[in-house]
């Protein structure tokens, strides 16, 4: 794919749209920190104006830079210079970074959600989820597997119908399936479900990415994609009829490609997004490439959707030692699909 | 791990190692070419003395340099200068590039035997071996997954406790499960087997790489590595306990981890080598980083054995596209593990 495709970020001197809205994510993870650093960075990394959504105090105990507290994100665009724009979603009781509580879930899922209903009420042209501690919000009664559903719920849409898309600046790859053992991929991996995806993948590709013909390439389940059926029948069984399907109905999709020679600088030439079978497949070479400016985007939902590809980081908060980099490139990313979609709409 | 451990060639001052064999592989394939290119570029890349075993015309149809055809290994390194030297196992019939024949097979499996057997019997200090075409050498009768097995019962050693490690400038990876459909990895994968081959690992560290104290990282089979039994039981029920028995005896083995954190630079830094539990978990991250110069090894064997990690190419054989850098990567670690094997016999 052409590198750097969705990191032209196209602020230049086209008519500004609302700022995005940022989930801080939990308050006692890395998610505040990666934020405000993100503010601290944005002239450097030329970041569109944002607007956070979480607790003020989260912020200060990681940072010293200014907060601008507003309450309508209208007001984000005339603060961010003044300050981080921040809508205050206050955590009751001691924010203690590297201490998750259930205050701290309940804020953290509080701010979720308005940072989603900004988006869908278009008072926000996107939105950046921080990372959430699953465990933390099991324990509050969350029954979602993850944001991913969650915001897929919000929007109306059937989480069968989104695509979760990892990408970097050389490579974007999305699984068909995602958290389950191994050994459920088989029962899971139908032709259906990897026609859906791809569906979902190709159309979020022309809808955020400005790309009018997009590329998909599959990749197979087993070793040398099965070699014709002496190393595993899936790719004949389940996985080329579903390519067959996508491409009648026009889509430029190849595969069954072996899954360790697509990943390589002249292979990922040749595709824009490449549909992977299970979990690992998908974040074993996204990772290995680009671990530290990963971007998780949710395809397939009425709004764009982003999120830094790490987590809370319990272990490092309060420490002055998360990463930014991931944040920043989900904010660029984020503004880069929202102007797409105006160009496009 | 610190790279270019296994690239320090130490040819320097050292005595003489005896020369390397170098079996051609198929003659209708790129063996022939990216040997004779690595013969080209033997002073660039600071190649050692090294004979070629197979069919002279199968070099001569795709080169123009000199061959000097010898019988006998030891005048390798005094006609190294002069011209490419041969071992002569000529083919029977035509000799056409990206056309294998049944004599071409034959010929392929003669070259083989014989470079084992030269460095089986000291003659040579280790063996490289070409591609071969798998499908082609069954056709003749040859009843072994892949030249890998072959060669370990040329060396009556049981393919259970050899390892077939993958090799990067900045990666090694060894999977503990290759060649079988991916649905065959929950039968096959068993605390024994995992044992075994890092057992083969370690010790092939300390043998052919001088780790005194290698580090090998197991990666987990599930998505995070099972996510403390959410995701999958392999790992609390067949790898933990493999890696308690492996530390038990004394090595530094860590894990299971998530497979798809293990492969970014730092992580990288904290192994000597990662054992894999399937083959796209081994060889995705292995060729998404290091694609032009990967290596084949089998550790666990009484001989030093390398391999381009690259197929015939039947499709450009002939045009003089073959790269030989991964080729002339294997003739380096060949000779640097040789030289490994000395210094600390």
């Amino acid at each position: 794919m052409s590198a750097g495709h969705h990191e032209a970020g196209g602020e230049g001197t086209a008519p500004s749209l609302p700022p995005l809205a940022i989930s801080l994510g939990d308050p006692a993870g890395i998610g505040p920190e990666v934020v405000a650093k993100s503010w601290d960075a944005r002239h450097s990394l030329s970041l569109p104006p944002f607007a956070a959504v979480g607790d003020p105090r989260s912020i200060a105990a990681v940072w010293d830079g200014p907060l601008a507290i507003i309450s309508d994100p209208r007001e984000a665009e005339g603060a961010f210079e003044r300050g981080l724009p921040l809508i205050a979603v206050p955590a009751q009781g001691a924010d203690i970074p590297g201490h998750p509580t259930v205050a701290g879930a309940h804020c953290s899922l509080d701010s979720l959600e308005l940072a989603v209903g900004l988006a869908r009420s278009g008072s926000c042209s996107a939105v950046v989820t921080g990372p959430v501690s699953k465990h933390q919000l099991y324990s509050i009664g969350f029954t979602h597997p993850g944001q991913t559903e969650f915001v897929a719920e919000r929007c109306g849409v059937s989480p069968r119908n989104v695509a979760m898309m990892l990408a970097g600046p050389t490579l974007r790859t999305v699984p068909v399936t995602t958290h389950m053992p191994l050994s459920d991929v088989f029962g899971a991996l139908t032709s259906a479900l990897i026609e859906a995806r791809g569906r979902a993948t190709l159309r979020g590709l022309q809808r955020n990415f400005g790309l009018a013909e997009p590329r998909l390439a599959v990749a197979g389940l087993n070793p040398h994609a099965g070699e014709s059926g002496a190393l595993g029948r899936e790719e004949i069984e389940i996985i080329a009829p579903a390519i067959e399907a996508l491409r009648a109905e026009g889509w430029d999709v190849s595969g069954p490609h072996p899954a360790d020679t697509m990943f390589h600088t002249f292979a990922r030439a040749n595709f824009d997004a490449a549909l992977c079978m299970y979990h690992d497949q998908a974040l074993i070479p996204l990772k290995a490439l680009h671990f530290e400016e990963g971007v998780n985007m949710t395809l397939g939902l009425p709004i764009v959707r982003t999120s830094p590809d790490h987590g809370t980081a319990f272990d490092i908060a309060g420490e002055d030692r998360a990463d930014p980099r991931a944040m920043a490139a989900a904010i660029r990313m984020a503004a880069s699909c929202a102007r797409h979609r105006t160009l496009h709409a």
